[in-house]
């Protein structure tokens, strides 16, 4: 295993079609095609470790977005844990372990400048870079120190409570002494909402969410970082405080939508709140900030893990096959923890 | 005029009833009351002129807002120029000219503490500390210094661009070094927006407007001041660029509206907007920069005025008898310029 000696072929997902609402099984195409040999300066790669995002839906659609659409025919994008097979560069060497953006596929070539080494002895798996260590625990960093800013005393309220960025969010949003409301569905997230050490943990799905959001905040939310969108959000708008900030950094209840919602159309009343609380509603990409604050982050993140003060939770899926099936689940809400593919060992 | 011997009583407009929609005039009562009299660090003031701003419709109404409402039978809230009959303070003269918030009321009686004094003789009338050199020039330096902070070769649009704040916006963001953009209603206003400098002036009634608009501005729009809400905001949001910016101070488009608008529901395409675009919209209030900024307002201001780079018009209503009629031509845009009662002279 590694040997690349032994592999002449890779396997590749690939966008067939674009999706209208929900990925079907036809939006996407499996092909084993021939290993590829790296170029200067480039290295060739086997995955380990495939990252499912949720924003990875956006890429499947051809709206106007921050980042270019995946075109037709072209390989799924993704983060990857990856070991080194062959390099034709100096920076890395065969064996390193990497994190890269290999996309849906058992082998990728990428440029070494894009690469960054893992320690896989740092205590903790390596696939960790791609969640607390990685993107989504970035966004999370990155989010509340620059938009939500949350005080101590203040009331910090995030939605997929125990995804990589949810649970992230609650426990940086604790260490900076503020009280945290962690919004799950369904029971046992619940539950491990409140072994992360959210203060409150709420089920969306219940028939009263509502009023328990109302009731769980009677001083109100002073910052709602939003990931999620849809009834979540409708029952947050009314109890943000003056001055409240939310974050916006992803809306997966809405991904798969096909057209607008049925009315009343809303969008008057939210900007209404906008001005009559003097809200920031502000959307980022953690790549806005990736360059300048990755170190800290890194810094700070490892040492929160070390100490015990943040804890994570990753949801491993096993084959590249299952990658598709894994995708459509997490648009749903149906994984716990960081979704990861592990491609191979 | 002026003598407070010769009059014993004062007419003032109270808010009879809240309005549901466009105010009536069976929600404003006009009474004659004996004039008071000022308490230690108080001053009895004769209204020159009162300032008659959109927000004031937020005030009738009792949903909760950043400011408390009007009571049912309390005189209609405003920002006044006066001038001292009586004091019973060292800190202001009889015969000075002061700016205060005396409300829709030919006589009142303030806090001397809350009065700014202003100096008759300084080249432009006293009537412009309610428009240029008050609370709307204000809202437009603040937003743009704060939120908006148009960089040169920007462009910034704002609606409502012949009135107190967007006129400020316009000459504002065009010394920053943007272009500017400017709607407004009708042919009048559109040639007047140009003679202020905009260097696109729009009809927003036109019903190619958000075709224009689209041709308009082929580079996007970096910087949106939001104080109407409504279609040009519908029209504005596909053409914002990334990283843009929205500073709210106003909505007045919907200050009349009894229940949500029809729908599809837009409020979801909003937040995916804000989301892909990376968007920063903020609600805000002057008051919230006033204490900090209004002495370099006033400077940049007053220099911007007498060097000719700012100019600004009013639209002068005779007599508090008629300011319920003017207050409801405000809120459809009928005004063109600062809406101003000459209460007395």
């Amino acid at each position: 295993m590694g040997q690349s000696g032994q592999v002449t072929t890779s396997t590749r997902i690939v966008l067939a079609s674009r999706p209208h609402g929900e990925p079907t099984d036809d939006n996407f195409r499996t092909e084993h095609v021939e290993l590829p040999e790296p170029a200067d300066g480039e290295a060739l790669l086997q995955t380990l470790y495939l990252s499912l995002d949720p924003y990875m839906r956006g890429r499947m659609s051809d709206a106007k977005s921050y980042a270019a659409p995946v075109e037709i025919g072209a390989v799924m994008v993704g983060a990857t844990v990856s070991r080194v097979l062959r390099t034709a560069s100096d920076a890395v060497s065969e064996g390193d372990i990497v994190l890269g953006y290999g996309g849906w596929q058992s082998h990728s070539v990428e440029k070494v400048a894009h690469l960054r080494r893992i320690d896989p002895g740092a205590g903790v798996p390596v696939s960790t870079a791609l969640g607390v260590l990685g993107m989504p625990g970035f966004t999370a960093y990155a989010g509340l120190r620059n938009i939500g800013r949350p005080q101590p005393g203040e009331t910090v309220a995030v939605a997929a409570a125990t995804g990589p960025v949810g649970s992230a969010v609650g426990q940086i949003a604790r260490l900076k002494g503020a009280r945290t409301v962690g919004i799950a569905g369904g029971p046992d997230k619940v539950a491990y909402a409140k072994e992360l050490g959210f203060d409150v943990a709420l089920d969306h799905r219940s028939e009263t969410f509502a009023d328990d959001l109302k009731e769980a905040v009677p001083g109100g939310i002073d910052v709602y970082f939003e990931n999620v969108g849809g009834a979540v959000w409708d029952a947050v708008l009314p109890r943000l405080n003056p001055f409240a900030r939310v974050p916006v950094c992803g809306l997966v209840a809405g991904y798969n939508a096909t057209s607008l919602p049925e009315g009343p159309n809303r969008a008057p009343a939210l900007m209404g709140a906008i001005l009559s609380k003097s809200l920031l509603v502000r959307g980022f990409i953690q790549t806005e900030f990736a360059a300048e604050q990755t170190p800290d982050f890194l810094r700070d993140m490892t040492g929160w893990i070390a100490d015990g003060s943040v804890q994570y939770r990753e949801d491993i899926v096993d084959g590249l096959d299952q990658a598709i099936e894994a995708f459509r689940g997490l648009l749903k809400g149906r994984n716990f923890g960081k979704l990861v593919v592990r491609v191979s060992e």
